[in-house]
């Protein structure tokens, strides 16, 4: 017997993947004791993109969420999402703020750290992981999966053994575009085991609908623990569904010892919740699937079109979808996930809208060139990095390495208006949006969005804040 | 190497659990030469509700259906789906229309026909069988999948023994509720291969989601073929996507050979397709997912719910649920699909209702006791048949032992409207359906429902008419 251990992701990832994050404190409350007493071996209910939305959209302080949910939540660990040296952000912050951010995430609440960076680049994930082990945390070091010529199963190997010299707890192997095949995921897990003696986590989103097989395969390569949603937050962009998997695996070795009908009882609550809410099922659409056949998530698809027809240019996609492999080779193969989904997308646009290839290249792919996000996986063209930055020599160090410490400009800036080191942190990380927060806060006047501006923001709102992760 | 094959169900099964039947031929023929094209083991394309949904709703000849798609698929086996001694209805038809039936079937461009009888009583499968072989078609004997005490993988091995002894060509498992789990697939088709070493075929609906996992199991036990359907036409009570099995298999001694390129060109047709005829997608809801915990599958709970509605009795829905299993056990555990679903249902309603078990007993229960669909799994309860029946004896011989012949009758009564053989047969399958589309073929005024019609009836006809098969 090797009982698979469930990670709920419904009050994180799975409404961050299907409801653009809109889940309110006052959704979760009612069900967490439910929750709580299902057996799950954690609940992702902080990070990702949690904490921007609460600030920016909800009117919501996202420390406050987490110590509500700390209050109910008795038994099972809470986890949350690190994007490394960006934290809950978009680019990299000081080591300062994020030893105090981390430190301030266990004090309020959080168990379990998962930490990724989506370079693979171990250098950004230091910091964050002795911070996290520092605090007291279970520290779960993640590799991110792509594919690609460089993304061998060596690399993971490599990658995951670092991660474990730096520490950490557990491996999480973090499939968020769902392009981890069944048997892919057999090898993968298998060899971690078996080399690495810790415990493995398996994270795969639903997207063209692979990841129940996946999880299946995986648990006969000895995982310990998947990621699952309850059904009305599950399929499509998000997790797969917890009941399917529970089903499917009872009765066998792996059996996960949940209980369908408690299961169904949650489900129950976020179904209603789902048709209150106006949010839609999670669905797979053909470009979504089309991930199977050029690697380019359905995301990211979506982008490249909306930048293409302000350019009257809708035509041009099918060059757009050829260029796309061609820059990410040049520019060494970063997996397509946020950021660098928008760095090889709206490259690939300019190189075929121009004509001539690298004639215009935005700032963010200078920064990319520069090293200021990480290494890339595998060296960038020579001719292309001459193209970009000429003769500039790229960062050799860290990219945190060369920022100033940010906490103490932090304090000074947000003195009038912050009550907490929390405030603070929410400060240093999203100085505008927290301070808008602060002033509302003190007026007394907290505004939050409507179910009209959610629809509106959720369709027009920046690549950026549907991150996937 | 043991590559899976892959058998198309869009143009059937397919539509038929998603779209209510109502792809039309014109919907099919722009589409066809690539299926043929793409390599898959065959196109399901007719049988099942299909025949009786183009006289009855589209206005047109199954026969003619069937011809201008074999004069497009030249190279790919067309399959069908027919109900043994009910062939493409809904109760037992005399042996000489079954052979007669069958014999046309082949005749009009079927190679493979696909078996099954819901109760597993091979008697009512040897006639069809018989007469398939005769007519030189490939002879596809089924063992409907469910769970019971009697269910067990002994009755399953039997029954395909009892199929192969026959001379079936292959072995269907038939999972039309979704019920089998990758695990015990995986059980059941090694089996199956070992004992018989003939060709067996593994037929699932997605439903709640493991139907993926459960055809990756089903291939590494060494299944011959799986059963699925483009995108756009899968999911929810359809099959799962051809798309994300090829992938899955890719690159693994299992793989279909597909081509996720041509296979995306189809799809990209029925997404027009099913946009342009404002279909919805494929979705698992909770009542759908909930046949994992006591079996009932969704359709079934949904006609429960409108019975209830219309008696005002929606609240008893938990007590008819939990009297659904009682009553199955007591009739011999039928498994759950039209018409042993509607009979069983409409017993527990009835039994719920009245306060009294068994107080009152509809027609068609009486005759599922008196043995006129075939013999039951398992013995009915003794005390249970005498409520319903008192003394009276149930069949001992097979139900279609005491048919008149119907061939004879049917061309008399038909003479002046039908113009060939297959019209008859029509006829004697459907007398007052076929009576109708004759008369307005000779009057050149064919009626057939719009789009507001089909969704009326999607909503309000038969149950018998949604009969997952
Ligand atoms: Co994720
Ligand atoms: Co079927």
């Amino acid at each position: 017997m090797k009982p698979v251990k469930i990670t709920d992701t419904t009050l994180r990832d799975a409404h961050q993947s299907l409801w653009a994050t809109r889940m309110r404190t006052e959704d979760m409350l009612p069900i967490l004791t439910e929750l709580d007493e299902a057996g799950f071996f954690s609940l992702e209910v902080w990070g990702g993109a949690t904490f921007d939305v609460c600030l920016r959209f909800l009117g919501e302080d996202p420390w406050e969420r987490l110590r509500q949910i700390k209050s109910i939540v008795k038994k099972t660990p809470l986890q949350m999402l690190l994007r490394a040296q960006s934290l809950v952000g978009y680019s990299h912050y000081p080591d300062d703020v994020v030893r105090e951010f981390v430190s301030l995430s266990v004090k309020n609440g959080i168990d379990i750290i998962r930490i990724f960076d989506s370079l693979n680049d171990v250098r950004n994930m230091v910091v964050p992981m002795d911070a996290a082990k520092k605090a007291g945390a279970h520290v779960q070091a993640s590799v991110v999966y792509t594919i690609s010529p460089v993304h061998t199963t060596k690399h993971y190997l490599e990658t995951a053994t670092s991660l474990a010299e730096l520490g950490a707890d557990s491996i999480c192997i973090k499939d968020m575009a769902g392009l981890l095949t069944p048997y892919k995921a057999y090898e993968l897990v298998s060899l971690l085991k078996k080399e690495l003696g810790i415990m493995v986590h398996l994270h795969s989103h639903y997207i063209g609908g692979m990841a129940v097989g996946t999880y299946l395969k995986a648990a006969e390569a000895g995982v310990d623990v998947i990621d699952t949603a309850s059904v009305p937050l599950a399929f499509g962009a998000s997790q797969p569904p917890v009941e399917t998997v529970v089903r499917a695996l009872q009765d066998t070795e792996h059996d996960t010892g949940l209980n369908l009908r408690q299961l169904f009882r949650i489900a129950k609550y976020f179904e209603a919740l789902r048709k209150s809410r106006g949010f839609e099922r999670g669905i797979t659409r053909i470009s979504d699937m089309r991930v199977f056949e050029h690697q380019v998530p359905g995301g990211m698809i979506s982008n490249l079109v909306s930048q293409l027809e302000e350019q009257g240019a809708l035509e041009r996609i099918h060059d757009v979808l050829e260029e796309i492999p061609k820059v990410r080779a040049e520019l060494g193969y970063p997996p397509l996930v946020t950021p660098t989904s928008q760095i090889v997308g709206t490259q690939a646009v300019l190189n075929v809208l121009t004509g001539v290839r690298y004639k215009l290249v935005p700032g963010e792919v200078k920064a990319y060139v520069r090293g200021q996000y990480g290494r890339p996986p595998a060296p960038i063209d020579h001719e292309i990095q001459k193209k970009i930055i000429g003769d500039e020599e790229p960062l050799t160090v860290r990219p945190a390495d060369i920022l100033e410490p940010g906490l103490a400009k932090a304090q000074r800036e947000s003195a009038e208006l912050a009550r907490s080191p929390e405030d603070v942190i929410s400060y240093a990380i999203f100085p505008q949006v927290a301070k808008k927060f602060f002033e509302e806060r003190q007026a007394g006047v907290i505004s939050r969005e409507g179910p009209k501006e959610t629809k509106e923001t959720k369709e027009t709102q920046p690549a950026w804040l549907s991150k996937e992760d």
